[in-house]
This record gives structure tokens, C-alpha cells and sequence, in this order.
């Protein structure tokens, strides 16, 4: 086998743990410098294969990529460009095959979630047909959690957490303050087609917090989640609610679409929490708080779960030693062992079995009333969130993360226009 | 001197260090039972003083006790009530001493901000002229950090590194999707009449950040502010805005106010993140991100300050021993002895000084452009957010959080009307 180099690319939203895979694709791959020459990164994900804007990680220390481990963010930069289909734009498939030839990239690592399965399973269809074959190996990401055949995916872990304890702090808050204030908390999480990430929020009840979840996957009830946040409010003094942003009516609107509006009359775009809070006090009159956890959930990664770093790191390293095996088309994977102890192992997972699949919540793992997490949603859920990981701190008391210094490497092919 | 009681009670917005000070005054006067015999907590704030609701914090571990050293929110519970003026109201203040006078208590340790202080000063003098002197001590605590004299306030830190560090995080994320999607994030931090807490989201300019900042001491101005807008996202490709939820027009009005409608007409309450966002979005066109971080942010114990959960604690114990002292109608403070590196000693400030003062930011603090922090500002801020202090975590990934059991003692007195 002649020595090629490699391209690896982050695609669409990124991540607190989206550098520990770069970090175990590129210290991998420096292991075996017989088989794999440079790994080129591309500048804002795939945009900068199309472009040619390849970023030469060989002139990033060592000291650097092992710094990705511990560094929110895409480090090379990501996107959100779907590539069309073959059919309707064959033309960009073809220039991406024309860069890896003109750079001799006989391995495509592509780190994300559906779209770039998709992509990646494409790329190495295609590659063959052109006579060029190229390695396409997807690193799984996605704090949504929605990529079937693995366990979970890399990212999702460290949001859980940080929702898990951010509601289990801001309900310690409210119950101090509910005698003569804020009796409902109402926290805005991401989520717009599946509940994973407000399952999350829903363990804080093993912690006697009473907690109120709303999933996209349930209908929202008005009068029911009315009656539901008054008992507890009774019950309990006060009451935490967790709110996926695709909440949504019967008839699919979302409830945030038919909230807010600007001074002049728009749409406000975003924003449920202000919606349940305001009509919380509408109905029962209780004084409110409400957060929206936005980027912070996903950026966090000093509140990483270790579990979450310790696979994404083993994802990356796993693509590359599948790569090195002669494997192509395929995405490693977690295999969940067991529960408690919890162990797991790398699997992997053919692309053409993973492109186009979404993973909704398995129904069982919402209670009956609509409402809270089952055992089995939590069984499944405190493994992804156990173990910390923090990143070292300066002196100053902010993290250390790293900045790379993500140098180009000359273009040997005409511009390309996207 | 012969052994009397003590009361200790936590007043207003609790803190990610509040019970810190708890732990602080308990674990000192435990230290010290030839002098100090129980000491009670109220239940709910100054309001379990005057309904009589004493909790016995004999009843409690050691080990619950050191652990509240790790636990935010308030452990006895706050409130949010200010006792009138001594003209209007005489009969509250004469209840408090009456219940001290029941139950033997010498000793009133008030944790809290401004209004506590205030009360703490008026309890001191009107004992004694009731002729039950009360040895009245107030330990500071507020997260808006507006108490004079005192260097800082305990859980300012804590907000300020949680807000600094998320800042940097979310910052990261933008960064690596602003060449197809996000350019600019809008943080929502508290402070309704100081900046502090904006201040510190100004520090990440120091981590090569395009970062403004809109503080409640400088009137808006939208066209200097969208003008500052466009040039950092043509400059870098992104920007971040840490805007304080009491930013404001010239006249007055905050942003927050002239913003958002509920379906029904209704202004809404809260939010002028999603105010600027949707105004930069009308003005400039970028596509936004905005999260609000409410509570999360002063409850955030998982990111504490370890300066800030020292200083607490200090000054809990510093109240105690002042007392022992025959000390009254005072409030350990913390003083700066040096910036690099970092030390601090225990001061004090008689409450007539300190009551019905508020420290604002000083200008000099905020750059001349209005956006930004200055170095003096940099200087005060960095101490203060110093050092890691992280709770333990169980097996499933969540902080030991501790729960006190809170038992009340058996009343006294008659039942008194708040």
C-alpha cells in the first residue's frame, strides 16, 4: 500500500467534542507515516475541499492537537452546506474527486451527523466509478442524537450534562427563592425533531426537583401542562420545566411560531421559553425565570462528560484504523456493553445503512403522562453523561483552548465557484 | 460572657457561594459552644424570624455542613422581603427581637446585599434600645457586587467566570460556523443597574474575540452600536454582544421593554437579547444566535470561582468571630492587598456605611468607545474569577449537591401576620 494523504472535514454544527475526534484522526494517522502522508483539513468543512482551501495540520504542533482534545468548537472550521444530489449536481462531487487527486487524498474522513453519511457514502461511490477510489470513512457527531446503528453519538453526552446539572442548579435556585418569588423555571433547550437533549433535563427528578418536560415528540396540551405545572407548584412549592425548541402543537406548529413579536410587528424567530413562561403566568399567575441555553449547551465543554470525550476521541482514532484495515464506506460506532457498570466498545457501521436515517426517542422512554423520562430513558442516558473532563485553566481563571494556526497550502486547480 | 444563640438568615437572589458562607458561620460557631449554643436558621430568609420558623441546624452533619461549601442556591431558603422602614413598620422590627428575646439568641448574622444591611443596622440599634441588645453582623453577599467598601461581593466571581468562560465557549462555536451561518451571538447576562457582570463577558477580547459589550451605564445608541456591529463581523467574520439585561436608551427606557409582544399584545417580560438580536438581524441582515442565562448563570456552582468560594466562606467565619469579638452593627469586607499576584485580607466597615450605598462601576472602567472593558477593569476582574473549585460528582455524573433536613424547633410565640 503507497502512502496517501488524507482529508478531514467538520460538518454542520459543531460541538464541545468535535476536536477530540480531529484529535484522534490526526494522532493516529501521525502514527502510521507509511501509509498516510499529510492530513489536510478543510477550511470550513467541506467548503474547503470545494474551494481548495486545504489546511495542512502537519504544521500544528503536537503539543496542539492533543490540545484539541480538551477545545470546544470546530477547530478548522465547519459548515452548513448540503451537497445536492448526484443528480442535480454531479459537478461537485467530480471537483471534490479532483482535489483529492490533484492532492493525493486516498482517505476522505468526513466528522458529522446525517447529511455528511450522505455525502461521505457518495464520495465513495462515485470516487470508484471516476477510477480514482478514495477511503470514505464518517466520524459520527451530532448533539442531537439522532444517527442510528451507534448507541450515541459524540457530543450529545457532554449536552446532557450540562442541561442535567444546569437544571438540577437553577431548580436549587428556585426552590430558595419560591416562598416569596420565582415559583417556575422554564429552561429552552435544542431539539427541534427529537426530545433527547430535554430527556436530559427530565433526570433531575431523580434529584427531587419537581421537573416538567416538553418533547417534540408529544403533542402539546395546554390545558393538561396547565394542570401538571399548578400540582406540582401545590405540591412542591415550585416547578421546573424543560422545553425542547421544537415543542409543538397537535397540528404541527411549533410553539414558538405563534409567540413573540418584535416592536414592529415580526415574527420573532426563536424563543419558547418566553412563550410557556408568559403563559404560565397568564393561566395561574405564578412569577417566572426562564433561560435559553442556545450555543452555551453545546460549547460547554468544561462541563464535558468524559464518556463523551474518551468516544469521540475513540471514533476518530477507530475511522482512521478502518481506514488503515482497507474498510471504506463504513462509520465506526459505539456498542453500548452495559449499563453498571457501563462499558462499551467500537462497532461499526456500513454507510449505506446509516445515510438518510434518522433515530427518533424510542416512545418508551417517555412516561405516560407526557411529561418525564422512563426508567429505561434514564438507564440509558447517565452512562453518556458520567465522568468529568475538565480542561486545564491559566492563571487568570479562563480554560485553555487551543487556537491552531491553520495554514493553507498552496492551490494547484482553477477556483471553483460554489 | 455567657452562652447565647445565634440566627442566621439569607436574604434576596441567592448565589453559586451563598451557603459557602453558611458553611463559614456553622462551622465557626461550632468551634465555639462556650459562647455561641445553637445556631438557627430561618426558613426562608428574615421571614422565618418573623413567623417564628427556626430551623435547628444542630440537627444537621457535619458532613451536610462542609458540603454546603459545595451546594448553590440557598439551603434554608431566601426571600425577597424588605422590612419598611422603622416610621412605617416599627412592629416588624420589634417582633424580630422578641423572637430573638424567646429564644435566647445574641447573635443575628444577616447574609445578604444592600437591603440586608439595612436591616441587620436597624436590628442592631433598636435592640438595644428595647433593651435586649442583639450583637448584629452582616455578611456580604450579592452577585451584582454593588456593596461599598468591600473590594467585591461573593458571588460576583463565580458569575463572572461562568459568564467569561461561556462567552469564550459560545464564541468558539460562532467562529467555526460563521462562513455559512451564525455571525453574530447575543448573550443576555444579569445587572440591572451596574455592569459588572457584562464586564466580565469583555474579557474574552483578551482570547482574540470580536466581542461589545452594552452595559446599563451607557445609553444605546443604535446606529453607533450597528455601525460597531458590522465592522467586527467584516473584520473577523463574527462578533459576540454581552448585553446587560438593564441596557438602556438615553431617556431611560430599557431595550428590553420596547421589544417583544406575546400573541396576545401583551409586552412581554425579559429578553433583550432576542431585542438586539432581531435588530441587528432588520439593520444588518446577519444571521443570529441569543441565549439568555438567567439563573443558570448565579446558580452555576459547577464552575465556581475557587477565589470566590474561599472569600465566602472566609467571611461567613470573619462574621463569627467579630461577634466573639463583641463586635456589632459591622460587616467583614474583603480587601485587596495586591492584584499579581492575587491577595486578599479580611477587613471590616461599620453597616452605617455601608447601608443604602450603592457602588457603581467605576467609569473608568469602561472604554471610551462605550463596548468595552479597560485595563483597570481587567486587572480588578481577573483575581476574582481565579481558580477552579468543582463540587464532587456521583457515579452517574451529577454534583453532590447536599440537602439539609431543615427540622424546625417548636414555637414560642403567637402566630404573627406578615
Amino acid at each position: 500500500m503507497s502512502t496517501k494523504n488524507a482529508f478531514y472535514a467538520q460538518s454542520g454544527g459543531v460541538t464541545s467534542v468535535i476536536n477530540a475526534s480531529a484529535c484522534g484522526v490526526i494522532e493516529t494517522a501521525r502514527q502510521h507515516p507509511d501509509k498516510i502522508g499529510t492530513v489536510f483539513a478543510g477550511r470550513n468543512g467541506i467548503i474547503g475541499a470545494l474551494t481548495e482551501e486545504l489546511i495542512d495540520t502537519a504544521n500544528e504542533s503536537a503539543d496542539d492537537i492533543a490540545g484539541l482534545k480538551n477545545t470546544p468548537s470546530g477547530a478548522f472550521g465547519s459548515c452548513r452546506f448540503k451537497l445536492k444530489s448526484l443528480e442535480e449536481n454531479r459537478r461537485e462531487y467530480e471537483r471534490l474527486i479532483e482535489v483529492f487527486k490533484a492532492h493525493n487524498i486516498g482517505y476522505f474522513f468526513y466528522n458529522g451527523g446525517g447529511d455528511s453519511a450522505d455525502t461521505c457514502y457518495k464520495v465513495s461511490q462515485l470516487s470508484e466509478k471516476m477510477g480514482y477510489p478514495v477511503q470514505a470513512v464518517h466520524i459520527p457527531k451530532t448533539v442531537d442524537n439522532d444517527l442510528p446503528i451507534t448507541d450515541n453519538c459524540p457530543g450529545f453526552g457532554s449536552v446532557a450534562k450540562y442541561i442535567a446539572v444546569s437544571a438540577l442548579e437553577a431548580s436549587f435556585d428556585v426552590r430558595s427563592m419560591a416562598k416569596t418569588s420565582t415559583k417556575v423555571f422554564v429552561l429552552e433547550v435544542m431539539g427541534r425533531h427529537a426530545g433527547w437533549i430535554a430527556a436530559a433535563g427530565g433526570l433531575i427528578s431523580d434529584y427531587d426537583i419537581p421537573v416538567l418536560v416538553l418533547f417534540p415528540e408529544v403533542d402539546f396540551d395546554q390545558s393538561g401542562f396547565i394542570a401538571a405545572v399548578k400540582a406540582k407548584v401545590e405540591n412542591h412549592g415550585f416547578c421546573t420545566i424543560v422545553v425542547s425548541e421544537g415543542a409543538q402543537y397537535a397540528d404541527g406548529t411549533f410553539l414558538a411560531e405563534q409567540g413573540a413579536r418584535d416592536s414592529f410587528g415580526h415574527a420573532q424567530l426563536g424563543g419558547v421559553a418566553p412563550v410557556v413562561a408568559n403563559l404560565i403566568k397568564q393561566e395561574l399567575g405564578y412569577k417566572f425565570h426562564w433561560a435559553v441555553a442556545d450555543y452555551l449547551q453545546r460549547a460547554a465543554r468544561h462541563l464535558a462528560s468524559a464518556s463523551d470525550v474518551e468516544q469521540a476521541y475513540a471514533l476518530g482514532k477507530a475511522g482512521v484504523e478502518m481506514a488503515l484495515a482497507g474498510q471504506n464506506a463504513i462509520m465506526p460506532t459505539i456498542d453500548r456493553v452495559s449499563n453498571s457498570p457501563y462499558e462499551w466498545k467500537i462497532g461499526s457501521a456500513p454507510l449505506s445503512e446509516v445515510a438518510n436515517v434518522e433515530k427518533m426517542m424510542p416512545a418508551d422512554f417517555i412516561t405516560e403522562d407526557g411529561f418525564g423520562i422512563s426508567d429505561a430513558c434514564r438507564e440509558y442516558l447517565y452512562p453518556l453523561i458520567s465522568g468529568e473532563s475538565y480542561p486545564d485553566y491559566d492563571d487568570r481563571g479562563m480554560p485553555k483552548y487551543v487556537v491552531l494556526k491553520n495554514q493553507l497550502i498552496d492551490q494547484k486547480l482553477e477556483t471553483f465557484e460554489l
